[in-house]
């Protein structure tokens, strides 16, 4: 794959980059077009790689692209993946155009990257599978059979997608769910994912005044939205960093020691964290180690916040209204849809009788778990320790791929989770970028799990 | 005056609304244009109303508008205003556009207002005070040398005024400072303001890592900017109601029984304030009616919150930065100043370690107290009680004019605050509008205030 990866360089470099030029923000309605533009593209893509049958098909929301190529092999991959991107905000903290992609230098480091929203999550990572299945179709390696399933919804909780894969249960048969939709714990250290977290998603809205009023004429007097959403946010953790809902812990599964002091032996250097983020300590749940309260506890962020005067200057208002995005990250067991009540039963039990308090759930989904002894985990392993010159380590991701779990239960397959992006790629975030020896040593390494499965 | 302005009415109408359609928003840099030309459209309606001298003065800031008639009396009274207006946003929310003024009829009453931004406040009021003038001067009964001083940085604080004001004492040696920038009780309870509340306003601003990151990766882990701020926040009030800063309230006057008492006694209707806010219940400070809690007290209240996604949809992020725009009313004797100083070292001694707190104070300004003894206040309750037919009721109020208190103090000279705004008119609100019969009411109270100052 070395070899091919040198000589077609440059046309990958221009086919990814074709897809990293189309703004798939999921998340926003304008864009519903640019949906169906970059599903179009991907299509000629998988067909220019190699792929018999392969189409857009419709859902209840963005579209999907499936892909097949059949060699009337005894197993089947079904490669998973997601063209749509994160909306790009900030623009005004991007250093390049998001959707105008470059190639450039890392300013720390001095290594070439690409840099544009999607460079990684996840366009530039399932790229990587469309030409690793083009590189072992050219040069009649190919052993298994291979279906693509590229969805437009990841990045808002995958809502049409289950009703769809219920649909298409014969179409997806395969053995296993193949997806490079993560990270690896550093360049120095490859990780393999052996579980991701699960996500429930809601906003808050709470209304004071029918109407902005003037914080003179009424302050002190009624009670302010801002106010009470920050106290009613501010409520949601305990002192020892727990989160306060009742009955939130209850599904949690407790590890042993064992599990424990394997987890804590990924490498983690705490002074290098708090230096790479520049913050003076960490802060979390009273009783575990960095590494664990990202990989195996549950945790509520708000993700967004905004009301009343956010201009320039100071204008004095008493506002009528004020908004909450609060995220909350799950482990195995916990329910995304029983968390999401406990969430909207505790905020009305807490809503102050001064204010209105409403809260609209978004798609959320479960964490899930991968076995370590499945033969395609066994595959992987072998395949990145020869790219990498060693092991990787068995690793917990702390961010949701929902639709894995969902699709784990409804076609009965493990997924198998290959990552290959790294802290510095910033996804979700201003600058995100995909180091090309990361790009190609994906590559490889995906070329090599199939000559091993 | 009754006369004068039926026979002038659509000429008043012209000459007010070529003010309310230029966008002088003082807070916004892109209008720094606008302020000028609103400053130099005062001047013409200046003396075309028969000041014999009127120009536009340069400020650190936002120009000031001076003019004077000089008839040799023994008096002047010099009126202030302010041709600066608060942000029209929320934009959505006006039925009509801010600066294009119309006459229509109020929804709820069917009274004919006009309906813009600075309708009310300040436009439409100093408008008035033009145009008594003017009726005073044209038909020979004024007994009086007028001065007038409009400025464009009221709604910022008027932070360049006080240097300008000192240098320019002798230009403004006059006996009473008359203004009218403030509400009466109700429409049907007039009232004379004998105080208004000071102001401090802050933005606070908390830092967390050093770019925004992955929620599920650094969920649980990293302390949430966002978070942190709703607890600091949160943490300002007591359960109580009193705001949680040391110090705060140690130079609040504490009113006697019967002061207390005669406070009360303006009429109050808590049902009707309640359903004209839409809230179930009022909130304050535990001890003081809603009366006493906008003009007795002190209170403290988020004007603007943000930080994170704010845009549709469910992006996961955990943001680098939140911002929070805090303001307090304040009572005399409380200093601005101290005040600002005891948030900044509050927040600064409780900002937890995983985060930076920033605290960016802004202008604000003292409260000040009016004598109800003085000539000027008996002249303009007398005016008042002959066009309302009944005696105005003295009342304390909550929102702040900074300047007053300042000027009083350069000047020796105490203010006196005749408002003809109504709680219907939503200053600072979306359609903002200012109701005929009380711009008309306000000229009369205005020139017959002349005649028995």
């Amino acid at each position: 794959m070395k070899n091919y990866i040198q000589e077609n360089k440059d046309r990958f470099f221009q086919e990814l980059f074709s897809l990293l030029r189309i703004p798939s923000v999921s998340a926003k309605p304008e864009h519903k077009q640019d949906m169906y533009r970059c599903a179009e593209r991907l299509v000629e893509l998988l067909k220019e790689a190699g792929a018999d049958q392969a189409g857009v098909y419709e859902t209840a929301g963005h579209p999907v692209v499936f892909g097949h190529k059949d060699i009337g092999a005894p197993q089947t991959v079904l490669v998973y993946g997601h063209y749509d991107v994160q909306p790009p905000e900030p623009l005004e903290k991007w250093r390049t155009d998001p959707f105008e992609p470059v190639i450039a230098k890392d300013p720390a480091t001095g290594e070439e990257a690409i840099y544009a929203r999607g460079a990684n999550d996840d366009k530039g990572q399932l790229f990587m599978h469309m030409k690793a299945f083009e590189f072992l179709l050219r040069s009649g390696k190919l052993r298994h059979n291979v279906k693509f399933i590229f969805e437009g919804e990841e990045e808002i909780g995958s809502p049409s997608l289950p009703a769809w894969v219920k649909e298409h249960k014969k179409l997806l048969k395969s053995d296993v769910i193949l997806v490079s939709d993560t990270t690896m714990i550093s360049d120095k250290v490859p990780s393999l994912n052996c579980g991701m977290r699960g996500l429930a998603y809601l906003e808050v809205k709470v209304t004071g005044p029918n109407k902005d009023l003037h914080s003179g004429h009424y302050g002190g007097a009624v009670a302010n939205p801002i106010n009470e959403l920050c106290a009613l946010i501010a409520s949601l953790h305990h002192k020892n960093g727990r989160v306060a809902i009742p009955g939130f812990y209850d599904d949690v599964v407790r590890l042993g020691k064992k599990d424990r002091e394997m987890l804590n032996r990924a490498p983690f250097d705490l002074q290098e964290y708090k230096e790479f983020l520049d913050i003076a300590d960490v802060k979390g749940e009273k009783g575990y180690t960095t590494i664990e309260r990202t990989a195996i506890r549950p945790c509520l962020d708000v993700c967004g916040i905004w009301g009343g005067y956010t201009g320039t200057g100071a204008k004095t208002v008493l506002p009528s209204v004020a908004y909450a995005k609060v995220s909350m990250r799950l482990v195995p067991w916990q329910s995304s849809e029983k968390i999401t009540k406990l969430f909207q039963e505790h905020l009305q039990r807490i809503a102050p009788p001064y204010v209105k308090v409403e809260v609209t759930p978004f798609e959320g989904g479960d964490g899930f778990l991968i076995p370590m002894s499945s033969p395609a985990y066994k595959a992987a392993s072998r395949a990145m320790s020869e790219v990498y010159g060693k092991e990787p380590v068995p690793a917990r991701g702390g961010g949701s791929i929902a639709i894995l779990a969902d699709m784990q239960r409804i076609l009965g397959i493990d997924p198998l989770l290959m990552g290959f992006g790294l802290e510095r790629d910033t996804i979700h975030s201003p600058n995100e970028s995909y180091l090309l020896r990361q790009l190609f040593a994906g590559m490889e390494s995906i070329a090599l799990f199939y000559q091993y499965y």
